[in-house]
């Protein structure tokens, strides 16, 4: 019987090699075929088990052309993002009451931060294939798609509930809900 | 000129006094007359000082017959409610890629737990008003109201972007985002 | 044989389901035929295990007539209570050398803060039941009532250490202890 | 006007000396000849403001013979003892409901721990003077006699309240109270 | 006068702008002509403002052919590399008494993670420019040269301690010290 | 097999006992008679094992006369020292790219502060044996000995990376390494 922590467990300090804390893949093309046109590749705790307890994590993100990262958060982390290829508009949302949308276009060698728990996108705005490297402030940084927590969840929110919140017919709601 | 800290600076020791750690309200039912019948009367550290540093704060929760708080979170806080009067349906979404939605319907006297950073609502599911008490871990638990935050910042995320995200026409969006 | 960790393990994720989030009983009176008057119903973790790792939890107190919850520290919590019924006093003591005792009469919609560690108490000042529901910043924060810390410890502390400590004769120190 | 921030602000880093992170006195007895017979000489932040920040601090504490440092608590840190002179009786209480007492009588070169927020008191059982030193996990740690706290507030605790909670007659807390 | 927190003070909410959580400049190549061979390009808080309490930063690593970033140690962070181009030896050091030597090579598209507070360093090892891109866990993370502190501190430290500690001739440890 | 944990697991609370606090031998002199001339009597969770969780921990210095504990850092804890015979030398140097040694020469009673994670040395400046009692804020403090992390590591560190580093050449670098 598996004993569970918040966590993950720790390896016999003996046992630990250099592989523990090396990963490859961060030069390696996510593929893109998909509905958004975007793809991540983690470099988190599960691919990397060293960097259990060390609050930190990599990832890359890769764009077709006008493909996006539909709006999220990340619930454990701050995401930090550079920019290797293309041209990238990314932005995040403050809280209430303001709801400021703060948001800027990124080229090749510009950084943008996106504070822990803020709504955040980006979006590939030319019609390269734009590639871009984050780091997060977790080794686990967690992501909620707001899109699959509102409109796709298992089992769904009710529709009524979902229309009152948004102030729409029911139908719409449906619909919405039809591609999740 | 002010000097701004990250949270609230502190008053002189010498001058605190029991109101501040005061605050009357709890039972003066909110103003559900708005477009999603529900109001929130806070108790965060802008209405009692004297919570500052302490790690907590409590509102009063009303709901009209088949009033909704609308999908929301608190980046800074879990939230744990209890229901005074009424039958409050809630629930919360767990993180990516599960979005289990978890959920039950509370009668008076229950209590229940939205962890912090997870989509949740509460409705009223009852043709009477009702009425619950929230305790957050913060002493400014902070709110993105995923409605306002995606349709309605200011300025707004572009209409394509948002049609992208949810896999629907930009017709959809504009309607949805002339509510907010 | 048990792994013990510091607080509590984990349930495995797939298993979790809403009731592990849910406690029914903040609308039950508590007993309150006891020496004090008063009586706690706790929602800690130990009631709602899904508040493992989450920072908060709510307990109901009960007061007979002129009823006490005697001096206490919570060594792991701030404690927020309002008054849902009744007229309760309330109050606590800053540290050494101040020992300012900071106290005020509740009235039902009434919320007063304890911060965290500082001997606080509070009496039911009215002829009738009192109800009062409280929130606290741990899963499970802990008590120290100080009469039975000092005076009903297993085994005892020394009569003439407390007789020193607290400038009276060993006899008033007996008579104390009898009680717990 | 005073900016007043939870601690303390912080020196110009190009100010900083070796004085800043230096105190001279824990070679110098304490003053014992007081109702309790102990003294404490601190050397926290504020003998050491190099201090700030860190998270530790240091004191020595005196005793005259059959002296005691009366019950009380830290609110912010553990305690680590070490005796240097003499012959010390040592303990802490448990939290609610076991209440246990853990003591012991220390020698020269023996090592205590008084885990935070425990109540916890110290005795020496010798006829020569004793010294110990004492480190604590806080550049501030804070304490609550318990006496003060409970007897000697400032306004007085009311005495019916105290009655009640330790189960003695009025007179009884009465002559208790004279003493702080 | 200034006032000077731990940290940062904050500007004016109402103030902020997307520049405050912009840098550019990741994409140009640092200056690699002194004597170890290396330049750091850093976005860390000073750079970019809206860091200030967000937990992470990035930087830009240049090598010139066989360059290293000597031995050093980050206070408050941990790192973790991936290699944007040319093949770089990296390694750690664990702590006392295993001090077990951790390293790797790594090409284009690897990550690496040195745990915070491990000695560490990283060469280029190939005949062309190499260049990596570092995340840190702090908005300032810190930097101790090894050669720097031990070697070249203001004041010196006296010499005869290092030769001590180094088991060396004095005249071994005046050499060291000529070159920072 | 084993589960191992961030740190250590817990006994059962029922079986602890006093001597889980407690730890003898701060009075006991250490064994000097090494290449450094100093020797430390820890006091950490491995010797109190009731320290876990606790944050803090004690250790006794010896220094043989003109003895060293050579530079070295401590990766999880502030450091602070008192001298109880002799006279002790100490220093620590601050971070890049200042890199300022602070230190003073401490007598008797004199208390000093070694902040985490900065290089830091003592060394008894006199003809007879020093002793020192120190505070550390971890229960387990660890310890780089910048000598042993960089010249003698296992397996050793490229002598062309040190020799680089440290801008010497090559047999300087032996030499060094031979000593470790």
């Amino acid at each position: 019987m598996a004993v569970r922590v918040n966590g993950l467990p720790c390896k016999n300090p003996s046992w630990v090699q250099a592989n523990d804390f090396h990963f490859s893949g961060m030069h390696i093309p996510g593929n893109t075929s998909n509905a958004v046109g975007s793809s991540v590749t983690p470099a988190f705790v599960f691919q990397i088990p060293g960097l259990n307890t060390l609050g930190i994590s990599l990832a890359r993100l890769d764009f077709a052309p006008w493909g996006v990262i539909p709006p999220h958060t990340h619930p454990r982390a701050t995401e930090i993002l550079t920019v290797l290829e293309g041209k990238i508009e990314v932005g995040f949302v403050t809280s209430n009451p303001q709801n400021r949308h703060i948001s800027k276009v990124l080229n090749k060698g510009d950084v943008f931060v996106f504070p822990v728990n803020l709504v955040h996108y980006q979006r590939n705005v030319g019609n390269t294939y734009a590639v871009a490297i984050v780091a997060l402030s977790s080794q686990n940084p967690g992501v909620n798609l707001i899109g699959n927590a509102v409109f796709g969840s298992n089992p769904d929110i009710s529709i009524d509930i979902l229309a009152k919140a948004f102030q729409v017919s029911e139908d719409v709601i449906s619909d919405i809900k039809l591609k999740f």
